[in-house]
């Protein structure tokens, strides 16, 4: 497969030092150059040797490269973007880790008047607990999925590029649109999280609080895990995703308000039945290995 | 410690099987004689040994016990409690085993007209899976947390001996009001499971729920675990505690649509600050060994 000669860095945190150095392993890259906006951070990605050089700025971390990773929170996009404009190869293979689409796709859509041909925008479904470029870990990608969701106006070579180095990731890829993507998201991850936070801030309001705490059980520990999320990041994606995420919690409150009236005109039969669709909904899924979603 | 000559069994499913067998292997009862609404399952713990008589009514499962476990739903307190009314041992110790407790201090003021002074009401906080006799443990309460709700007519020697009793089988024993029990476990308990139900059905609802399933991955798994539970249990248990379940969703509701009003009004800050509140609330919390409270 094709070989790079320069992969310009993006964003030296966890999601891009774990590309680098998957890159690298794999010897698809014969240089890496990073920017960070922090540049302690790009000195530690040197001295880790995530990155040969640490660029001055984002202009000059693309200049010259053949594949570009922009590897920061969605919301800096249409900064990192901007930035590049006028120095970005235009043959150059640009890539992004954000955890919306569409998003990403009206920020470039802004600054080029439409996405580039050679931009794929991509969703690599892998994450860990810990942030910033000393987490970094070659097999971050290893075994997991990643989306693309490019336009019509995408170059197919580009989209064949892009399978090619996220395979050679050990990831496993698949397309959808971006409105797709941002809908099954907003479904099953993005709204789940907002759930969680409005849960334990309805319980942090109540005086008893600590109380009711020190009771909390396995089934609690499980349904509120993804409320110890990372409030940057998910008030990135709330923000990003937000008309998705409004309609996923639209259609929770109707089920909800449901339940309650059944609750409180004490119809056992009712509340049975809706307690019986979930409850099979629920039963009948199994986690599938190749779409494993963890929290972002 | 005291021990009972006879144990009156009402119930005999996985709670009241394991409940018999736990005090049978502490030697702490010479006989058990247990009632079924369903014959066969009377029979099955017959011949399984958890019970030594298999009484052919509720009434003759409580003459002559000196102790006496109501292991039903809570939905069948009152009808239970009705049955046995003009048979009890006026000495005999009554303990339950329902997961909310004002239902049932209010079922047995119904046909006492005042909650029994012998009458313990306990929340052992304990379960499996599986239902049903077969699924009867020995060791099911070991290690685990009862909670009593006496009131102020409950006779002290009888909760000393109710203490003694779960503390034979291995649990630590709270106390607390009945109110108290109830906020308690709405709060940490039965609405996260309403919320996990009301998700659910909110993804039933979609006809692109199959589509969303597919991509979930552990975030949702976790979230949506309870969501699973046995519309029986749970249908009962929403309509013993409605007004403590319908008071934790307004309060959950407030928070999301403060959150709700961040994303409309494009405020990152203030998503931020209502996130950090929520994962930090989860983020200091730790599941305690001793209040392992499962889902009910």
């Amino acid at each position: 497969m094709k070989k790079f000669k320069q992969l310009g860095l993006i964003g030296c945190g966890m999601m891009g030092g774990s590309f680098a150095l998957a890159l690298k392993r794999a010897g698809l890259v014969e240089r890496v150059v990073g920017y960070n906006k922090s540049p302690s951070k790009t000195e530690t990605a040197k001295r880790m040797g995530i990155i040969d050089d640490a660029a001055a700025s984002i202009l000059q971390a693309v200049m010259g490269s053949d594949l570009v990773l922009i590897a920061v929170p969605v919301s800096a996009t249409f900064d990192v973007l901007k930035s590049v404009q006028f120095g970005l190869n235009k043959e150059a293979l640009i890539l992004d880790v954000g955890s919306t689409k569409q998003s990403v796709i009206q920020a470039a859509e802004s600054v080029f008047g439409a996405l580039p041909s050679h931009f794929v925008p991509s969703h690599p479904i892998a994450g860990k607990e810990q942030a910033g470029i000393e987490a970094a870990d070659a097999d971050l990608y290893v075994g997991k999925r990643v989306i693309l969701t490019p336009t019509e106006l995408t170059d197919s070579g580009a989209i064949a590029n892009a399978i090619a180095v996220w395979k050679s990731l050990g990831m496993s890829v698949s397309q959808m649109t971006s409105t797709e993507h941002d809908a099954v998201f907003a479904a099953v991850s993005h709204f789940p999280h907002l759930l969680a936070f409005a849960y334990m801030n309805g319980l942090a309001g109540q005086t008893e609080a600590r109380q009711f705490l020190q009771m909390a059980g396995p089934g609690f520990k499980d349904f509120t895990r993804i409320a110890a999320g990372d409030p940057e990041l998910w008030s990135d994606i709330f923000l990003a995703n937000s008309q998705e995420i409004l309609n996923q919690s639209a259609a929770m409150s109707l089920s909800l308000k449901k339940l309650e009236d059944a609750m409180r005109l004490g119809s056992p039969q009712t509340l049975k039945e809706l307690i019986a669709t979930a409850s099979a909904l629920r039963g009948g899924w199994t986690l599938s290995n190749k779409s494993a979603v963890d929290d972002v």
